[in-house]
């Protein structure tokens, strides 16, 4: 035992008698989940199930009994929850996260004395040996867990022990029976000699967060560019007129790039001109004038007001404003005058602007982190985010977190989930993937994925399996983008239309948390600004854009069929239930995700290649599916309407990417006999 | 930062103020290896590495520096070692352990201005930037430095400084060579800025070992059946004459069951008989009489001068004497009546003897660990270990430790590791994996194996790629037997001489650490108790044996060649460095062992099929061989001392069981040119 397990053990010990280290035999290791030693929790949404699996073993083959045990953070009980036995040491339990609330788990096993008693009496029984004398030895411990007991039950223990021990040899298959019996089984589990318990030495955690923490469909849109005239600059009530565009298409999360007054000193013109012009409004992301900051509206965007009147108009439609927390400030912020302590002073009196040598950002100052005086900074920047929460905001896009120090993300929410556990912060965050994890470990509620450059099957297969079959699923939640208004993927440019269809179906079938960049997504615009780059031609960062989300072309209703299909299927709002199948075509890929229960089971099968119809024969594992080799099963696609009859794992299937590249189909078994041929569930 | 990361932040931090929290930028996470969050040590013998690895990164796109620091427990002063990258925000570093010490590792890490600054200002002055203004900035981290420098190196710094503050604009380029120069960089990066490091929160432990710890040749033997002439029960001096016989073998470790006073009461007669006859010897495990109990001597062996006798004498043969510990008492144990609480009563008044229902075994009672004044009985054990050692005892294998506490173990090996760090325990331990590896994560130097159930190429694979490539090499150490008085194998009893010739090559050459029970194994005694057991008929665990040493059939010499070959071949003194190879032929298996700079490479091909030659191909891999596709090189089998010229992956093998089921290649790659095709190095 090392001295925290001793400690701990200490602690918690029911035990009169505290120094129990000679005498306690049970070792609890290898717990799972457990992420970094327990330094952080793990996530689930509210309905959500934590299954917990640990090695519990003791010396020599006495009988283990094993507790998980959990309680929401600060609640004194625990509640107990009876670990089953896997084979080979292994131990299973789960409990369910009902509440928006910090929860708590940990083990603790016992050797069992009577249960080992009992399965030795059974087998000497068997072998047709004498136990009149074992039978005596059970009837001290049931003695001595009579003084263990409550009034009631240690009478009946008493009562048990004194037959047990009674001189009456004609009643020996009696006592055989009640020894060996589940029900003196099932009263001496209640009282267990807690003089041998030893509880594992962590508390372990969970976050429960709220459901649309786990499945959510964002739209992110420019205000700016929502007036329904060309020319003139969108305000937030043209955005808030457009609300009834973004709920046709099924989103209930708008995303709203920073709101704030844009920054004049060194601002940048079109397409990230070093010089803007005059009528050039300038990049959200360069906060603060002498208007104000971060707490400011932008005065061409409208008032507090304007934007209070958003939110609730949105509340109408079911749909959740999401702002951007962007911690950097333009030259022109009011910080910059009075904290110029929070910037990095340059050798000649200038203030160090953003660079990524040799890519300079003139018209943006990052916070400086690494001062002496850190604490004000951070009390500010939490005052930012409070702010925008009593306007009702409950959902952050978080701008660059990699460039800020993890302890204060870890800070930052910890203080705003003790107030508000309804909070969904989004990292985004595109870096190397263990800082990636990292942000995410410490609290983002959702992260930004590579899934926009995972474009081939290998690709695809292996990233989505880490992101969902490994230890990595327990706290970091993919929100996948195919465009961002930085983010215009070569295979976007590329492929044109049925480029933008298979990419949406995969974020939002692969992710039960996705976004697209709109109306430039559904528009299918794919101009760069040069060859090589990501960047969008005339981006909408640097000017305002007059959409025309009325083109006939616009993938606007498609986009409204995958959401509906989305929440329809059950199947679709989880990650971790994510299987892929085999095909024989490398541009074919296939997957599919089910409830618990199989009830709700969907497989997905998109054509990669944009350019040519691609077909081939799935090899599908029907146990994944809870299907069987005996009996046909429907596939009906939810895109097309279409319904077919297959049966095993091989079947054909051809993706035309010019009319629609993907299959989304929600599989039903035979639910009725052959007489009802026609009918699946 | 956890609560226990502060804490140990701030006791350690070298910086001025503790409360740096705001600043801290850096993470190391993932360090490899850490058994169970650093609560078990790791192994290694003098002379090996310790490979470290972790994951260490930062917020941002700062430089980062991390150094691996180490000690010998209780040192005051760390050893500092550069960690290099490896990508993706992997870091490497390692050292040797040379002493017979527990040695402590962690980790350093932090986010380094000067390098960072060198970094951005060399892509500036590439892209062809204005610098002058980062060149000050650089001085300014010059003075810094300077302030943390001793006088010399202070003066260097500020020397330097002040050229880069210089006005001297004539002087541009030899600014910007100073600034850049690794010079400048190596001696920045002495004083590095130590507000701003982290120390990885824990001191993880290695168990630096002798040699024999990690390389040893054991031989297990009765000393009673050692009488050169039958019908004669043995003695310790018998025992000696025997020492030649042992050592023209090439053992280092002779082994010797219990040799304390055999207990009368319940013994148990020939071939396990309930009831003993009147010459029948008893079980060497039942131990105790009133002559005495474990540190006593079995008066038909001779006296405890007689042991240290024997000890002097082996000394001369370069072999250890390793003893038996055997924790369990016959009913005539002095310690039945000095300590009945040591043992369990039954409600009859007698003390319940061992049994693994419905299996009895009366002529042995187990101690009881579960007991209130357990402290008296540790302290006795540990005294039967102390009283041994004092006699000269370094090894010793216990017997059946998965039937006492781990925490006991534990406690035990502490204590005599703090006085005797050379003392080796071997774990007789054949239970589930778990508690088998728990016991050697515990500190048992070595361990016994499912070795002997291992027959076929798949199971052999995979067990030894679990011992040797995953995490279990660092706390595991493999001792490999092929048979014990215990372990007949069905492989054994129906193979016959080739079967022993095999088990004993896979034995040696699969493990660094392996031992045979004798004279029953080179004499291939393999008749079983009764069909589908693997007991041996008139077992000598149950009598006195004969064994006609002389044999012309024994495999003495076979053996000898064996133990030579691993003396000779260092790849063969090591676990981790373990190869499997392809072949075509399911009874072929193929594997390599190499040091690690390739000068010692072996190659191990064994026929698994006791019953009929075995041919085919191989598919080496001629990397894992320090091998190319372009030349050919030389295979030296050092068991019939044949050469061959072989060339590439695919070469054809056939192995005769009835000649030699096996080849042992030493792999000699071309050490000349042309002209001396002939020699091999």
């Amino acid at each position: 035992m090392t001295e925290n397990e001793q400690r701990l053990y200490e602690t918690r010990s029911t035990s009169p008698e505290v120094k129990q280290k000679g005498r306690i035999r049970v070792v609890i290791e290898r717990v799972a989940p457990e992420i970094d030693g327990g330094r952080f929790p793990i996530k689930r949404v509210i309905g959500e199930r934590v299954l917990v699996e640990a090695d519990v073993f003791a010396d020599g083959h006495d009988s283990i009994s094993a507790l998980l045990l959990y309680r929401r953070k600060n609640d004194t009980q625990w509640t107990e929850v009876t670990m089953t036995s896997l084979g080979n040491d292994r131990w299973q339990g789960f409990f369910e996260v009902t509440e928006l609330a910090c929860y708590e788990y940990t083990i603790m096993a016992w050797t069992d004395r009577f249960n080992s008693w009992q399965s030795d009496l059974s087998k000497k029984a068997e072998a047709g040996q004498d136990i009149s004398i074992d039978i005596l030895a059970g009837a001290r411990l049931l003695y001595e867990a009579s003084r263990r007991a409550p009034a009631a039950d240690a009478e009946t223990l008493r009562k048990w022990a004194h037959v047990l021990e009674s001189n009456d040899i004609a009643d020996a298959e009696g006592k055989k029976a009640l020894a060996l019996s589940t029900a003196t089984a099932r009263l001496m589990n209640r009282y267990p000699d807690k003089e041998y318990i030893i509880t594992y030495p962590k508390e372990l955690k969970v976050m429960a967060d709220r459901k649309k923490a786990g499945f959510s469909s964002w739209y992110e849109m420019f205000p700016r560019s929502c007036a329904t005239e060309p020319g003139r600059h969108g305000t937030l009530k043209d955005c808030a007129a457009r609300l009834p565009y973004v709920a046709s298409m099924g989103f209930d999360v708008l995303y709203l790039p920073p709101i704030h007054p844009i920054g004049c000193t060194n601002r940048k013109g079109r397409n990230n001109a070093a010089v803007a012009g005059s009528d050039d409004p300038g990049t959200p992301w360069a906060i603060g004038t002498e208007e104000g900051g971060h707490k400011a509206v932008h005065s061409e965007l409208g008032t507090l007001d304007d934007f209070r009147h958003l939110m609730e108009k949105a509340q109408e439609y079911n749909i959740e404003v999401a702002l951007d927390l962007a911690f950097q400030c333009s030259p022109d912020h009011p910080y910059v005058k009075e904290h110029p302590e929070w910037f990095r002073w340059r050798p000649d009196g200038t203030i160090q602007y953003a660079e990524n040598p040799p890519k300079n950002y003139q018209d943006i100052y990052p916070l400086d982190f690494q001062i002496k005086n850190w604490q004000a900074l951070w009390e500010e920047l939490k005052s930012i985010v409070f702010f925008w929460i009593e306007q009702g905001v409950r959902i952050f896009r978080v701008d660059n977190p990699h460039t800020k120090p993890f302890h204060f993300w870890e800070w930052l929410i910890a203080q705003v989930r003790e107030s508000y556990p309804d909070v969904i912060f989004l990292s985004e965050s595109f870096t190397r993937p263990k800082v990636m994890y990292q942000l995410a470990k410490l609290g983002f509620t959702q992260s930004y994925t590579y899934f926009a450059w995972r474009n081939t099957k290998w690709e695809l297969t292996q990233y989505f399996t880490e992101l969902t079959q490994t230890e990595v699923r327990e706290y970091y939640r993919p929100n996948l983008w195919p465009n961002t208004p930085d983010i215009l993927t070569e295979y976007l440019q590329l492929g044109g239309r049925p480029a933008f269809m298979a990419r949406l179906v995969l974020a939002a079938t692969l992710g039960a948390n996705y976004g697209i960049y709109g109306p430039a997504f559904e528009l299918c615009e794919n101009k760069a600004s040069e060859p090589g780059s990501e960047e969008y031609l005339d981006s909408e960062k640097y000017e305002v854009k007059h959409w025309d989300i009325s083109r006939h072309d616009s993938l606007n209703d498609f986009v409204g069929r995958i959401n509906r299909v989305r929440h329809e299927n059950p199947a679709l709002q989880s990650d971790r239930n994510l299987s892929f199948h085999l095909t024989d075509n490398e541009q074919v890929i296939c997957y599919s995700k089910r409830t618990k229960d199989f009830s709700n089971i969907v497989l997905v099968m998109v054509n990669l290649d944009p350019r040519y119809t691609q077909s081939g024969w799935t090899d599908l594992s029907l146990d994944d599916l809870g299907l069987n080799d005996h009996e046909p099963y429907q596939v009906h696609d939810l895109l097309t309407d279409a319904r077919y009859v297959w049966h095993g794992s091989h079947n054909y299937v051809e993706l035309n990417p010019f009319i629609v590249p993907a299959h989304i189909f929600r599989v039903r078994r035979k639910s009725r006999s052959e007489k009802n041929f026609d009918y699946y569930m």
